[in-house]
């Protein structure tokens, strides 16, 4: 497997301007997300304080921004991270898509504004995951709940629909796919609750319960805290210093994943001084 | 006196971004410094990782934020700062050319790589001084040496000629002014060090010796711990958390006077910090 120098996760301003950076220095770069930057910034009305681009749209900001990366020879994968293992001298992110392995790691992933729901930290791991591709083996003959909040989780159902029995699909968006066959869509319910109990996960919504041997919540952000196992927070956010650091070895964190205000320069500001952070890290890990 | 919410001392990224932010939180700024900007990003060549800019000149990004600030409304005051005094509930501005007050402050003046010379230190105060007109009264019937480091400084050394029986004039830039009269204008010398012994200052040089009653060094920028008395340094550079706060109530610190990386991005960012911290500042001064 190749090893990265810097695996990049997220696509809004902390991570771009944290790629762009890494490039400069000429560093190998994994950037890990949405091709479209973060939706947080395409959908954005006007911003008025990004110095140097004023009155801009969202959208048009977006663009700016990924123009400027691609300039750079920035590529961006555009697979989901479901969690990141610190293994001494390198990291091990396993992706929905696929496995990456990398020197430093740098979480901009933004934050979720979505609060989990009741029984979701209990039951993670024991009914409740956030990756169906990784589980997929386990679910042959076994029937499953999808609640899913994008349509690249149409293809993750479609893969899990390939060994589960059967699977329920809940889309939290605008739905406008074409799946059947095993997979039962189910448009517009509201989950509400999750029990787990003698091996079955039932999931109440404001309309039916849902019965399955397990849910699969496929949200765009995992909360900082399951991402990475043992990483230190500041209440919701990722705690680091003025450097970026966080409590781990070689993993940085940029934007709003850190803390407030939520502003794209101060993103951007970040991403370039994790990035820089990061620079410094490998050349230690180098003696 | 006007009595400005928030004064932010320093024209380069971290000051204008913090002069935008407050303009959009419906704060009255009073912005100091050089109307064109900082030197160090107009002289810089091409900036490859200003997110949003890509490969820009240093001259076409100082347009790019001037030109930003000019659209919100935001105007730059030109004068340079000698001190600043918090005085409880506000802070007294004290400039070369005049005196402000803010209820807030935002240092953003960069980081000089310039050392103070042997004996200014020693003698700060006592023989050795920062602003010329601010001490010109005291100079009547007496001589004086000014070194100084830009244009501006012309009008300064006029002034204080006014008063004093004879001023040493030491460009330390590409002078071609045209002072005379009871100035003596010497071009080409290099300071070496500050004497001051019995009520009479001593500037050796690379060249002659110049004695006089004091001596004025007029440098762009001033040490942080000169400018503000009783800040908190972290080394030569201004102590900050997180927020972009020091350690005095109401004052705020971005950009290069806070630290490395000296990046434009990272300045922005945190003067957007400083600028919303200055926000929540001003709004717990209302209760």
């Amino acid at each position: 497997m190749d090893r990265y120098d810097i695996a990049i996760i997220g696509t809004g301003p902390g991570g771009l301007e944290a790629a762009i950076t890494a490039k400069v220095r000429n560093k190998s770069v994994l950037l890990l997300g949405s091709a479209a930057s973060s939706d947080k910034v395409a959908k954005a009305h006007t911003i008025q304080n990004y110095l140097g681009l004023p009155q801009i749209s969202g959208a048009d900001m977006a663009k700016a921004f990924l123009d400027h990366a691609k300039d750079m020879g920035v590529e961006i994968t555009p697979d989901k991270v479901n969690a990141v293992y610190a293994m001494g001298d390198f990291f091990s992110i396993q992706g929905h898509a696929d496995n990456y392995e990398a020197s430093s790691v740098i979480l901009a992933a933004g934050m979720s504004a979505m609060k989990p729901l009741p029984g979701e930290m209990e039951y993670l791991g024991r009914g409740v995951s956030y990756c169906a591709t990784c589980d997929a083996a386990l679910y042959k003959g076994k029937t499953a709940i999808i609640l899913a909040y994008g349509e690249e989780d149409e293809a993750e159902a479609e893969f899990l629909a390939e060994r589960a029995d059967k699977v329920y699909y809940l889309p939290q968006y605008d739905y406008a796919g074409s799946l059947g066959g095993n997979i039962e869509v189910t448009i517009g319910v509201k989950p509400a609750a999750i029990e787990v109990a003698e091996g079955k996960t039932t999931l109440a919504t404001d309309e039916a319960s849902y019965e399955a041997d397990g849910i699969f919540i496929l949200r765009q952000q995992i909360a900082p805290s399951q991402l990475v196992p043992g990483l230190a927070l500041d209440g919701n956010h990722v705690a680091v210093d003025r450097s970026m650091k966080t409590n781990i070895d070689g993993l940085f964190a940029c934007g709003d994943i850190t803390g407030t205000p939520y502003q794209y320069i101060k993103a951007a500001g970040e991403g370039n001084v994790a990035a820089l952070s990061a620079v410094s890290y490998l050349q230690q890990l180098k003696k």
